[in-house]
């Protein structure tokens, strides 16, 4: 047992650059069902109220290959052929999760000082873990179509960043859609530079307007890239499920990568995966039914947030995906505020984690509207309105007063 | 698409350390069912021939903590009280395998150059991540009782090594159980050097003769620790499914470690392994069944290797676990002996793999007992011996000749 004089035991130094989450912090403070929480990006349960799971046969039992299940990885790579990128299963790797993809691209890129490149805001902890690996992080600013292709391209002369990190499909945080030519024109420059493209997809199923452009790997010509994609948001996020698509360089590596993770994915998740996912017809029927599901909860945020932010914040109306993503007019307290909100019952997540560079931090909230219920969204939008509203005037009243 | 002009994307450096495991090429070549395979560690899988997995309620399809489910870490973390380690559940964390407690361990702990000591042989997927890490790999070698603790001692004044790792308990390959006595030992050389202990007990559970005595960590006075378990060998495998249990100001940094890597483990298996390990008296009915199972398979392994491999090796007969380990009287040409015992049906994995240091290799060979049906393993070791008797006389030839 430990003690008092037990010396400190020597730490590898990429352990200075673990971020003790603010994320994890709200996330754990949340998991008190009582709290109407906006702070995380999780599915609605009542989808999968009624869901059996399909029995799981004990040939799912043993071992089984780190590439994951033949049957699994055809259905994924149809999938991704489908969205027009050069994928086949031989070149899909079964991930625990997209966040493993994200540990996985990390080992096979970065090493410390290794510049990437990624959008700010950017996923937060894909940031955590390019910090981890002791990367150089560089941000360029999103607008309402991405990021801009002639600022990404004096980015990587300055930089030479062998890689670039983006969500460009319903972006997590900002729900930020690249558009079509912007996708076209930022792999033009990726391909110019030979940039390795990790694009991260989880969220492309659920739109509720129009159905999204390709993805930007799909456009590249000769750039290697990684595409990450998840069944966490549309089927069964416990599952920890998602898959990694590459070019077919890159597949050998990213392979022995996995292997020595965590040697291969659950069986019983991949059987159950395959089961619901194989019928096209019906799967396309679910994931209609969940966008209805989650398009309503939007328009009702929006809505609310019509009623009680106009003024305190802009923000636009997220056309997929789970968060809508609040600029305020005036900079305040974000964490009086979430101290605050906590304590009436309300979490929120803070703009400052999903910026790489502190000096980008804005004055922003992420609110997720997939999770709560629409009764304790309009309340809970109620409080958190309330409070921002008193710390604004406080703001401003320090302003007039300075 | 990939054109022949595209450049080679820029690759961290760890990736030239990424062994193209001899064992995976092995493995993926006895996918094929008619192949008698003494190579890989599975399980057998007719022990769960009848089993049917309790059903899994929706509750377990949402996103989870990073540390696992409560009521499973409170299981395990009793399981290594039991043990003697100072554990709790607040210091034990689920992971995906415990292949994953070593990926965790290593991003805590080694940065290139950082020495750490490990056994020769030793686990081949651990070697695999340490040398991903690029850690400075030092062996010292087992005999019967384990590693001598002199000389662990002097390679730590030497080394200055911050870790070292060790599978004190049936070892995988070498099948060694640590002494009570050489465990004591050991653990005051490691206290007397601040040493962190990365102990690995897969096999604990899977005792023939006496229970083993109790982890080396347990015997710790101030060095930190990090003591890795799984389910995969006694409960299903596919579950991917470990513990990380650990001195308590590692804890933390794990966590975060974990979090990024995959976020948190499957939930659905996480439910299945709380019901099926629950009742402890079930469950150690079903591991004596399990135990006595492999312990038939085991001696009828040593009267099979008896009537084959003397005067070609010598082996000790492993008192747990599931391998044997030969070390052959004569050095031959076990690539050789592995192209032939594959075309007649029959694979074993080599020794090399094994081994941190090429100049520790000897003539060995690790041959799995647990998965072969008793009918095929004497078809099987028959092959074997035929194939290295040959090499044997070629061999003896050869030197004669010279």
């Amino acid at each position: 047992m430990k003690t008092p004089t037990a010396p400190s035991p020597r730490l590898a130094s990429r352990i200075d650059k673990l971020t003790g989450s603010v994320a994890r912090d709200i996330l754990s403070r949340t998991q008190d069902k009582e709290i109407i929480s906006f702070a995380g990006g999780l599915p609605d349960a009542s989808l999968w109220r009624d869901l059996k799971l399909p029995e799981v046969p004990p040939s799912a039992f043993q071992y089984g290959p780190s590439e994951g299940e033949r049957s699994l990885r055809e259905i994924l790579a149809r999938r991704s052929k489908g969205l027009g990128l050069p994928a086949n299963a031989d070149t899909t790797l079964i991930t625990s999760g997209s966040q493993q993809g994200l540990d996985l691209a990390a080992k096979l890129i970065l090493e410390p000082g290794t510049p990437i490149i990624l959008e700010a805001p950017s996923y937060l902890a894909a940031i955590q873990v390019f910090k981890l690996f002791q990367a150089d992080l560089h941000s360029l600013p999103l607008d309402s179509e991405g990021i801009c292709p002639r600022a990404l391209d004096r980015l990587l002369n300055e930089t030479q960043a062998p890689v670039i990190y983006l969500n460009p499909t319903f972006q997590n945080p900002s729900g930020t859609s690249y558009s079509l030519e912007r996708r076209k024109q930022i792999a033009a420059v990726l391909d110019k530079h030979a940039t390795l493209l990790l694009e991260d997809d989880p969220y492309r199923d659920i739109a509720y307007d129009a159905p999204p452009p390709p993805p930007i790997a799909s456009f590249l010509q000769t750039s290697p890239w990684i595409y990450l994609a998840s069944v966490s948001k549309t089927l069964i996020p416990g599952l920890r499920l998602g898959s990694l698509t590459c070019s077919p360089e890159l597949f050998s590596p990213l392979l022995k990568l996995k292997q020595a993770a965590d040697l291969h994915s659950n069986r019983p998740a991949q059987f159950i995966a395959t089961q619901m996912l194989a019928d096209p017809a019906v799967n396309q029927a679910r994931i209609d039914g969940l966008c209805q599901h989650y398009r309503q909860k939007r328009d009702l945020m929006q809505t609310l947030l019509a009623a009680h932010f106009s003024g305190l914040a802009s923000w636009e109306v997220p056309s997929g995906g789970m968060f809508f993503w609040l600029r305020f007019t005036q900079r305040i307290d974000l964490a009086q505020a979430l101290n605050d909100t906590l304590s009436r019952g309300v979490a929120f997540m803070p703009g400052a984690p999903f910026f790489a560079d502190p000096e980008d931090v804005g004055t922003s909230m992420r609110l997720n509207f997939s999770l709560v219920s629409p009764e304790r969204m309009e309340e809970g939008i109620r409080i958190l309105a309330a409070v921002v509203r008193d710390l604004h005037q406080t703001a401003a009243c320090a302003e007039s007063a300075s």
